[in-house]
């Protein structure tokens, strides 16, 4: 059967909740990312003919896979549920990581179907599908990461998902992210959480959060330093991964604006003044990793501005 | 004995919380106000030789005076405690109304004495010793009325009182705020809150504050209309205050932006496009106090963005 011409779309990793705003606000990366090959075929429906880079963990049907329901859900909004329409989807992140693995992949196929269809519909509405492709994974239709990785960014999401509200970036902000090999998942990640928060730890985090977007709006790097903190989220979830607190601290000894964790881990960010910082940064917390028996993968990253884009 | 020459200083009240920031919000309004005439004397300390407008409930001890106490502990730290110093002051504010009414006295009691001295610390040095008074007033150190009404504007206190941000305000913005003739204490008011936040409410306040910050710095009115609230305190605090559903109710009816609690109340307060939109509101939420055969005053003003001077 003869091939016919396709597209490629890459969606980046993304911070999830970047550690002020749990659920709420997330930071998209250059690199890594996932990339989604697409083209039309004959037979109705969205089909996902290959995945590479996940190890045979994610579903090959295009309804329980999150790119391929995010897709579904788009052409029939479309009224296009007549469509073939085939994908390649290349993991080229790690799963389970915290550095939102099923955003990327619901983004992509939004992404796909939009470009393939020569974009009915403009960039940023494509969020309420990818959210449906990314609630099937995550169980929860949180947009922390879905907003960032589709828009890019810095992106708060202070209501139910509809509204997202951008951001400004300092310039030169770059991030380092650790990612150890040792396996969260989200689920579990979410299920330890204390359905109450004290009301003093609200409090400081609530004013984090104006802080931190004050800082944000500012330019002003010691505001962020001094905001840039989750003391809810983190302290509950940090014994999950290995080496934290010594991870941390050498973040911040180096020079880190703040660190935390990614999603809901086990990734660990820091963010940092510049690239080289962020580099110095990141080599640091891996030594750390390294030191206590654990292997990781670095990223270096600027605030992704474009998000989501077609290659 | 013959009077030495005096100064005269104002502090204004404040919105405390401002619906999204509990502890750590604040706003200051052009009227109402303290007054304190201040001249030196010959007896060393600070005695406050006359205080209206109180109903004879403050304490004429100027150690047990949140004003008389704040302006002690700025004299002790500028090492001038031989000084003698009379204090006048005039409440043109009602207490317990959840207008700030003991940190403009504390605001009111440092700007005069540092006037007088002719201006050893800058305004914002000034911010440490108010609270030292509004802490024995509150029974906390919370800078969110203080703040706003030593520097004016809308304030963010982001950590421990120190610091302090100020937010751009958007031009026009004006205040309805009414106070009814109810009386709440502020220790009663704190001593009814749980200790504990329930998780989605933690995350859906964060991200308010984050989305309001941000209104703030765009101006963006549609944003700081779906961002000024409180999940929280709110709900636990109305019922001191009678009617309060269907005063809010009236005022969001009329086009408010917002409307919650000033401070730990009973004054509503609800933010408006202009001066204008305020009036037509706080006549609105007077009305529904009116017919539950309450009677209240209604303050209208903008943000003040001098905070405390001389007058």
């Amino acid at each position: 059967m003869k091939k016919l011409p396709g597209i490629k779309v890459f969606a980046p990793a993304t911070i999830g909740n970047l550690a002020v705003g749990f659920d709420c606000l997330g930071m998209a990366l250059d690199a890594p990312g996932d990339e989604i090959v697409a083209r039309f075929c004959e037979e109705p429906g969205v089909h996902i003919r290959k995945i590479t880079g996940d190890g045979g963990k994610l579903p090959r049907d295009a309804k329980t896979n999150t790119a391929g329901l995010a897709a579904l859900r788009l052409l029939e909004y479309l009224g296009e549920t007549k469509r073939g329409i085939e994908f390649e989807l290349h993991k080229k992140m790690p799963l389970g990581s915290g550095l939102g693995s099923s955003a990327a992949s619901a983004v992509a196929g939004v992404m796909a179907v939009n470009e393939l269809l020569k974009r009915p519909l403009e960039k940023r509405e494509l969020l309420p599908f990818a959210l449906m492709g990314e609630a099937m994974a995550s169980g929860g239709a949180h947009a922390d990461n879905v907003a960032p990785a589709l828009l890019g960014g810095i992106i708060l999401v202070p209501g139910n998902g509809a509204d997202i509200v951008r951001l400004p970036v300092p310039p030169g902000l770059f991030a380092a992210v650790v990612h150890p090999k040792v396996e969260v998942l989200t689920r579990n990640a979410r299920g330890i959480l204390k359905r109450e928060v004290p009301l003093e730890k609200f409090t400081e985090q609530v004013a984090a959060m104006g802080g931190f977007v004050a800082g944000l709006f500012r330019s002003d790097l010691d505001l962020l330093s001094k905001t840039l903190k989750d003391v809810v989220i983190e302290p509950q979830r940090k014994h999950l991964i290995p080496c934290f607190d010594e991870v941390k601290a050498a973040a911040l000894e180096k020079g880190a604006l703040g660190c935390s964790i990614s999603g809901s881990g086990p990734s660990v960010f820091a963010l940092a003044l510049n690239s080289l910082e962020a580099e110095r940064i990141g080599k640091a917390m891996q030594a750390v990793f390294q030191a206590g028996g654990i292997e990781s993968t670095l990223y270096l990253s600027s605030a992704n501005q474009e998000g989501a884009r077609k290659l």
